[in-house]
């Protein structure tokens, strides 16, 4: 049986484009002899659909394209995920379901049993889960078929009490196929080659797995679809951050021909989250996950050109390149906005890494609208000292001439801002927070250094003198940001205790860190929650990012 | 029987306040007499703790303060929510429970079947749902205990596929009682009256019903806990927005001793969410919702003082009698800040209406900062003419210059947008969106016309000019909301098809819009969600609010 993996883009609710993109590839499948062709999930709307599934207007939309697919399908089997009603006397309106095409006909439902309502996913929110399970039979092959999150409840502690392959395997499948949506994270292609692994070995099956490829706003898809045979070899997997297909032969001995790229035994077992941050851990795969996450945000929003506040610091310096990377050179306009705070170096350090990376940049210094901000605020502000006000009007200056220029010329805002920041607040709100999409908002302060490194890995874009000086918000004289926060090596370390694995602060006390600074980050984390929930979009590329995936309660009175 | 409702306002996380204020409760019933004491659902931590309840410490303290409480429960049953640990070998690690105390020790735990999650609820998030289910003796009574949602699994086609009052009836309960945290909206009570009317004809039992009050960051619970005998008559309700305890006496007939306010057949039907906008439907309630909303988030921050920028519109006129009613006069401060484009009956009638709110008020002209900003802008800006760009800058000065005051005194910025702006997107990013909390952002514009006719029920608190002159951002010269916008009575009953009935567009037209006017306003609520998604918590008070309860894809292409 002929096998072929789609692996896809899709654009959340443009079904025109989507439907074109599906039925264009079952054509390539079938020219190339395919017996089946296998989609991701809800690739019908694009993945995750979030409140447009409560739209009655909006299933319909998705059964249409569903129809115009099925007329397609001739003279070659399809499986393609979509939403579908659920009939049922009581119970969600939806289920998340996979349907098997053929002969341009319905031939059967399998709808999703594990619907993961964690992190980024809402996924109880919408669907009811699978009550009964049937193999699906194409060619003479018996195949189990299972949504993504269904083949993840393993382990001692399973999430869901039901497991839908133990259900299947009862009636004997020959082979195993996932239809996936699952975002990347920079621990989660070791997760996934371990869980299929796991799969394999326990019900003894080769497994076809089609993962979704784009971003959607925040979650990056990162593809790397992939193909297992009942040894657990690797036979072949699809790119990674690109759109991919691939057509396999699974033989009847269970075989599947293709280059075995890794055997069995170099198959990783699953991994947890790694119990310290380790910053340069699939550094290069978290510089082509940001990288997606820009390009698809602008040409999903049908945007081209961006605008970067370029202090001469590294944060900026690194959005640069990486957007320079996903948007072209002409494509990304710096704007240096110098103070009487700011060093000389970081116009000149800013120059050079505008030069380097071949983009228009413009000098416009703020003093002049820092200074009216103040006249103007004297009847109020009067013998007041220079403080945090002072300081964030500068910023904010720089937010609303950024905003001016970006709504002058059409251009869209990224937004600097590291992890290390936007967790203990230290950043102005409107200012320096400002943005339409958060670039390196994913990325602890030390991984910004290693991206910084991984960008010169050839030859220096990023002026050495950027990577290797104290970071500053230059907001005051002689301003540091060690002055407000501990140093980066340790409080990057806290946060990721705290953050991505959920710590309490005696356990991280436990990790020998200064008790004193461990109370102290973790307030500035949960009493700055007001701040972050203003804030844009993040491209995740964390197991645990800001944003839809950690809802915390804002008037909340704990560890504060 | 004797059966204390206590109805008590919990600051998310704080348990030392939530548990003294719990005790202290206790002690009251006691001294009244009563055999048994009823919180609110997770009176515990408070309601809804979201991402806390990830945290293995945050539910150590949770049962820290179980521990507290349960020492200080003697001579007296008490019924109390509280997160408990699943220790079954699957499923989510939690329940969502309630724990009899007596004699100093657990007697028995309950666990909650219904777990919502839809709209602000997020259950199933974090919760396994109950498995078994059994009732609870107290001084000789049988007690059917559920938990919030448990009992509202009812009509034609249920949320859920189990209801646990059909499983608890077959052990002959003498009583229902509800624990919850029900929030507020203009429909709410209505439906509450409903449910419960439900539940008592079905299960011919009495119920008593307590309910959380107070508001957490955008959810506002309005307490209104109640009885009902097994007649369905009503036969008390505690108090509305505030902390109420009352001690009721259920008589063995099943008979409760109270007054009886509303006689079975004076309750109402459940009412779906109205077919149409009702802009002063429950105006007065929602007057309270909104105050008790901005007094909470104030209060629970820690927060004792609010700005307003103050335009001589009736969005900022109905948000500063609304803070002042919260926050008294002394606390809130106005700042008028004209520019060229203001009328001038602008100022004089932001002017008078401080004067009738006893306010502080300074005026703060924008026009040199705004000219400063243009003049700094002109080397990019060069000869383009007047345009959105220029309107934003003045819209951000106001808020540099708000921000820049409440960073200096520590003031907390209100938002003064309404619910059409939001939707439309008719607003500036870091301009008039900036705030700490939106406190009309869940008030259409004709909701915001009945709020300032409420406000001036007695006197004219609201300058008659500013309710009846055509609503203007004054941004450029002449300028009218009806010059971007349909009339608000037109686009608002759009809105409310689209948002709150999420009716999709050709029912909509099917109501007899203009056709035109429909995909135009569906397309700008759909493409400014990227202009939401960093916006403030607002106060909900409809049965759907922008914010955490409508989650939307931002990068999509539907109805845009």
């Amino acid at each position: 049986m002929k096998i072929y993996l789609a692996q896809q883009n899709y654009h959340l609710g443009n079904f025109e484009s989507n439907t074109n993109k599906i039925i264009a590839a079952i054509h390539r499948a079938k020219s190339q002899g395919a017996d089946l062709v296998v989609f991701s999930e809800l690739a019908i709307c694009g993945y995750p659909p979030r409140d447009f599934l409560y739209f009655d207007h909006f299933i319909e939309k998705c059964n249409e394209s569903l129809d115009h697919i099925r007329l397609a399908v001739e003279g070659v089997g399809v499986l393609i995920g979509a939403p579908q009603r659920n009939t049922n006397s009581s119970g969600k309106s939806l289920f998340n379901a996979v349907y098997f095409l053929e002969n341009q006909k319905v031939q059967q439902v399998v709808q999703k049993t594990c619907l993961p309502t964690y992190d980024v996913f809402d996924e109880d929110r919408y669907f009811e889960k699978a009550k009964d399970w049937n193999i699906v039979s194409c060619k003479g092959k018996k195949i189990a078929v299972t949504i993504c999150e269904d083949i993840w409840n393993v382990g001692s502690h399973p999430l869901y009490t039901v497991c839908p392959m133990d259900q299947m395997i009862q009636q004997g499948p020959d082979v195993m196929i996932n239809l996936s949506a699952s975002p990347f994270d920079y621990t989660h292609n070791t997760d996934r080659l371990a869980i299929l692994k796991t799969n394999v070995e326990k019900y003894q099956l080769p497994i076809f797995y089609c993962n979704a490829v784009g971003s959607q706003t925040e979650i990056v898809f990162d593809g790397q679809s992939m193909v297992m045979d009942k040894e657990a070899n690797l036979c072949g997997q699809l790119k990674a951050f690109e759109e991919d297909e691939k057509l396999f032969i699974l033989n009847d001995d269970g075989t599947i021909s293709g280059e075995v790229i890794t055997k069995k035994e170099k198959v990783a077992s699953k991994e947890l989250t790694p119990d310290k941050l380790d910053a340069s851990l699939n550094i290069a795969s978290l510089y082509q996950a940001i990288v997606l996450g820009i390009k698809d945000y602008f040409s999903k929003m049908g945007f081209a050109k961006a605008i970067i506040g370029s202090s001469g610091g590294i944060d900026s310096a690194v959005t640069l390149a990486l957007a320079t990377e996903a948007l072209g050179s002409e494509n990304v306009v710096a704007i240096l906005m110098p103070s009487a705070f700011s060093s000389s170096h970081s116009i000149e350090d800013a120059v050079l890494l505008s030069k380097n990376l071949q983009n228009e940049y413009h000098v416009l210094p703020i003093k002049i609208i820092y200074d009216t901000f103040l006249q103007e605020l004297q009847p109020l502000f009067k013998q007041t000292s220079f403080g945090l006000a002072e300081e964030n009007i500068q910023s904010r200056s720089r937010g609303n001439v950024l905003m001016a220029i970006a709504n002058k010329f059409g251009y869209i805002l990224l937004n600097t801002s590291n992890k290390s920041e936007l967790a203990t607040g230290y950043g102005t709100l409107y200012g320096d927070m400002a943005g339409g999409l958060g670039v390196l908002g994913d990325c602890y302060k030390l991984q910004v250094y290693a991206l910084a490194n991984y960008i010169n890995r050839n030859n220096e874009i990023i002026p050495h003198h950027i990577i290797t000086k104290p970071p500053s918000a230059e907001l005051r004289p002689n301003q540091k940001d060690s002055d407000s926060l501990p140093e980066y090596d340790e409080l990057d370390q806290i946060l990721y205790q705290y953050i991505e694995l959920e710590k309490g602060p005696t356990e991280i006390k436990n990790l020998h860190f200064n008790p004193v600074v461990v109370d102290r980050v973790l307030k500035l984390v949960n009493t700055n929650e007001y701040k972050r929930n203003q804030f844009c979009p993040i491209i995740r590329v964390s197991p645990k990012a800001f944003g839809v995936g950690r809802r915390m309660p804002i008037v909340a009175k704990y560890l504060s």
